[in-house]
């Protein structure tokens, strides 16, 4: 231990469903002087932290306003230098589309120890949520995890969806937004079956889940759902049934028959 | 439930370190009275199941010998029609590159229920494992998760990997095998930098982990490494530290240094 310095542990806590965070998040997050989390954490997760535990939102949404990442760093390195247990808390799996790599070069720079802690990402969790596979031998040989929201420094404009146009991949789109327009536009001109499932999942694994079940060529009517989504598109979704636990849901699905029909 | 079968619950063990289990999946498996194994599931973890549970290694390797998928099926199927509390653990996450698809199919044509439970893929556990990020904002905008095994019924060759050629993304290589001498040509052919980091890492999160750092100009000469493993490439992947923590990754990144100069 460099400088004194405790490791800090950058956590994923998975969906959102207090039961899908692993054994280990749970005992480092039991045992935490300080907790810096997500928006997304729901509470049900944070109520883990011992009475005593500094629990603060460093989201970016409604958490301490116009808090900058470097800030977030700046804090995980003070409380560790001064010897406390620091938990970093991710929504989901902190290495997928998080800003974990920006807080690891932080915390190497500061010659502070970190570990991570993989969480269940939101795309395994949608999946698992609708009771169906993003893979399949018969229909889908691959999944491309991609972000809606584009904030690369390499490519600050909009995702080329033609790029990952392909009838054997599920496509697992991050932040999606609520307008799909666009992207099936760009996916039905690469080539890609007006026939091919595409759900939104919204809240997946809580109680607020919601989801609507479209295809590439009805996409563009699905119903605004509520932060966080996320959007699967491919052949491995045939089977996500149409009886559905929610109303919106049901609504959509009737509309949809009458749309795709093959 | 119908027939009076009881819920099958097709669950995901993570990667192999017992703390990496959700709460969810260590619940269930500590209530059940049958559990269906791969072979990858450590004994560590099956040692929570109880002292009177049915547990069998359904695994294709070296667990039951020629068992198909449809026995698997039909032994589910039958134990939930007895009323039995069913777990089916696949390693990892179950609707990656598992036959959680096959599973369904068949539970849903005997009108079993079921629910699935996400776990820690073995990607996001290997990344964790390196202490890295799959996504940088700086460097890396997709993740691409893709089988060195092919087994689809729609493109039973080898995997064309210059359609996953992409200087901004990660490619994460399940069953990646032990040559990888036409996937590094492929890759380069395509146009990709030789410089780009390419990590195996063999039994992440367990004590037998060993990883070998390499690029993509070096990879035909990694060492082998033992099954499981997963093969990580991607500029996200720059900082895995060349001090690592087993012998075989350090011999072998000193002839990476000499080989990879730029």
């Amino acid at each position: 231990m460099k400088h004194g310095a405790r490791t800090v542990s950058l956590i994923g806590a998975g969906p959102g469903d207090p039961e899908l965070l692993t054994i280990k998040a749970q005992r480092l997050l039991c045992g935490a002087d300080v907790v810096l989390h997500d928006d997304l954490v729901p509470n049900a997760i944070l109520a883990l932290a011992r009475p005593h535990a500094r629990v603060e939102n460093v989201g970016k949404r409604c958490g301490a306003k116009g808090i900058t990442q470097a800030e977030i760093n700046e804090r995980m390195i003070e409380a560790a230098r001064r010897g406390l247990r620091v938990v970093r808390l991710h929504g989901g799996d902190p290495a997928i589309f998080g800003r974990l790599a920006e807080e690891i070069d932080a915390l190497e720079a500061a010659d502070v120890p970190f570990e991570v802690v993989p969480g269940i990402t939101a795309g395994s969790a949608a999946a698992a949520a609708l009771g169906v596979s993003l893979t399949d031998r018969r229909k889908s040989s691959r999944v491309i995890l991609v972000s809606g929201h584009r904030a690369t420094q390499a490519a600050p404009d909009q995702t080329d969806w033609k790029e990952v146009a392909r009838e054997d991949a599920t496509l697992v789109v991050y932040m999606p937004g609520n307008n799909f327009t666009s992207l099936a536009r760009e996916l039905l001109a690469a080539g890609l079956s007006r026939a091919i499932p595409a759900i939104v999942v919204s809240h997946a694994t809580t109680p607020q889940q919601r989801h609507c079940r479209a295809t590439l060529g009805t996409l563009h009517d699905v119903p605004r759902l509520d932060s966080p989504a996320v959007l699967l598109i491919g052949r491995s979704l045939d089977r996500v049934r149409r009886k559905s636990r929610d109303s919106v849901a049901l609504a959509f699905e009737e509309a949809e028959l009458l749309l795709s029909a093959q």
